[in-house]
């Protein structure tokens, strides 16, 4: 099993309120490439801020790192074109970041970071693949690729009260600017990630369709996003078996619809709880208060972590509460004084 | 401890004699990304071809895989200028491949490199770094560093017979093309590099000076092209313990003298012997007969595992033989017909 991490930046999430509240757009550009170093080193090397919410919610890449260090699975950093560079080790896909999603092409280059996330899919040797996400404003443009298929828009958002007014005219912007209407795309997916979708996007259903085309099981590790990249992957013409791992959040998010979603898209979800409330941290609280919710594979790191918890070997809830705390801490004494809680945006935006 | 396998090229791999005879130099230029995507992944996943010596002898990337499938140890890719692309997944230097040794500059950019290495190295959180190679040409352009700082210049051959006159004439050409005599680079290794080093010489010795700077220990895990790395370390003024790892296959090189270099350069070596007289197989054979005798960090692994073997868990010598098979097997499965041996070089030039 490999854990393929999907990072890169859209335009999209520098719209006014669109991604979490109070944010510096300049800092939130980092997130991506911060939690590839997360997840890769346990902490950032190179991005210069913590990716933490200005309530204190850190970036889920600490809950993922956290059952990386109990599990030692190996992660891989797929760039799909972000903002900032990186000192992680990355595969690197062709083109650049993402547009905003109401221009005429939000991805200019989606066919080439498509077939190319193909290819580099259907090279790899491995039996299974969680692949997980990070880039702000993805629930928006995740809205608009489900919108340009025809397909449920039931999308979730890493703030507690998700804006779906505003994503919904973003992308009836997005689809006219691009001379789409509704379900247009159908059967078209690079077509839809071209107009109104986004690099992580293109990257995520490319390498889906790579591997499941070369025998390799695929589990999609995250929200609403991920169901989106299941649309791709469906309107591809892939009919495989697919699964998709995500948090209790998620499920619970009523704003949202993650069940309607793989119901609709032939999907093997499976809903796993950290137990958050179990626990009083920093680290944690946030997300029992709704925040976040999930991103950086979360949810698929905490069904690794359930699969090993059924297959016997020591690793609790507990231990992965102890270990997120761990993983928090370091991220704390690292972090310089003038970036204390920055930037602001948790990674499922 | 994290495994940082430092891949490049440069157009002194391309001086007839220098590398493994009968080479195709073509395809001699695949064989670092190869032996990443071999490392990374257990077979290449982008590279056209299995670096394979003309008489058989795989590259030693095959040995570090197969000690990474049993030691389950963390490795990254650290791209200091390669001719041919890879999707292992890499942290890139800036900068382009190097230049043959006879041009007025080798590394052009040796500086940036040197920095971004060094940078890249402090922010690594590892307690321990095992840093490897793999460049085809490597030991002429480790000859004329060592010369050029005044050091002994007793290198190593991945070839039975060690070009040794050929090399010394090459260096000779070398520092005359850019105006430097024996001992003129002494105490400036960045001058050395871009003199007549290589672009991985430069990476692994600004990797080491950073990480040692910030209280990581360092093994160079390799044979006398990281004493050269070790000499510019010691040049640069750090005089903080180092430590070298490689194989008896180096050791017993009489053609050169890593021990004399390792004394020369107040280093902590360890020679470790994979016992493969005890086998009879194609993929280790050939060591025995004197090719190759190291590279891809292939010393580094052995003592990792011969580490394991005293600490006390179940990883024989007899595991190592076999697991190297398994990888082997599976590059000959996997090697398309119409690249049946090829790049004819092996990683240590």
């Amino acid at each position: 099993m490999k854990f393929v991490l999907t990072i890169g930046n859209t335009e999209t999430a520098r719209i006014d309120g669109i991604s979490a509240a109070g944010a510096n757009p300049d800092l939130m550009l980092h997130t991506p490439s911060a939690d590839a170093e997360i997840l890769s080193y346990g902490r950032p090397t190179q991005a210069p801020v913590v990716p933490v919410s200005p309530t204190g919610c850190p970036t889920p890449a600490v809950v993922s790192r956290a059952a990386r260090e109990l599990l030692e699975f190996e992660s891989v950093v797929l760039n799909a074109g972000t903002a900032k560079p990186t000192t992680a080790p990355t595969v690197t896909l062709p083109g650049s970041t993402g547009q905003e999603i109401r221009e005429a092409r939000a991805v200019p280059d989606a066919a080439a970071k498509f077939d190319a996330a193909r290819t580099y899919g259907q090279s790899l040797p491995d039996d299974e693949l969680v692949v997980a996400e990070t880039i702000p404003g993805g629930t928006t443009t995740a809205m608009g690729v489900l919108t340009a298929l025809g397909e449920p828009t039931a999308v979730s958002s890493s703030l507690p009260e998700n804006p779906l007014e505003l994503k919904r005219s973003v992308v009836a912007d997005g689809l006219q600017a691009s001379g789409l209407a509704e379900g247009d795309a159908d059967g078209e997916p690079v077509n839809a990630l071209r107009a109104v979708g986004d690099p992580v996007l293109a990257a995520v259903s490319g390498l889906t369709v790579g591997a499941l085309e070369s025998g390799t099981d695929v589990t999609l590790g995250g929200g609403t996003q991920m169901s989106a990249a299941a649309a791709l992957v469906r309107h591809y013409g892939v009919e495989a078996p697919l699964s998709q791992t995500t948090t209790s959040f998620i499920a619970d998010d009523t704003s949202a619809n993650v069940r309607k979603l793989a119901d609709a898209l032939d999907l093997d979800l499976t809903v796993t709880n950290p137990e958050f409330t179990r626990t009083d941290h920093p680290a944690m609280d946030a997300y029992v208060r709704g925040e976040a919710k999930e991103g950086v594979g979360m949810g698929g790191a905490l069904a690794l972590l359930t699969g090993k918890i059924t297959d016997g070997p020591a690793v609790t809830m507990a231990d992965l509460h102890e270990q997120i705390i761990t993983v928090y801490d370091r991220l704390l004494a690292d972090a310089p004084d003038d970036h204390p809680a920055a930037p602001p945006d948790s990674n499922i935006a």
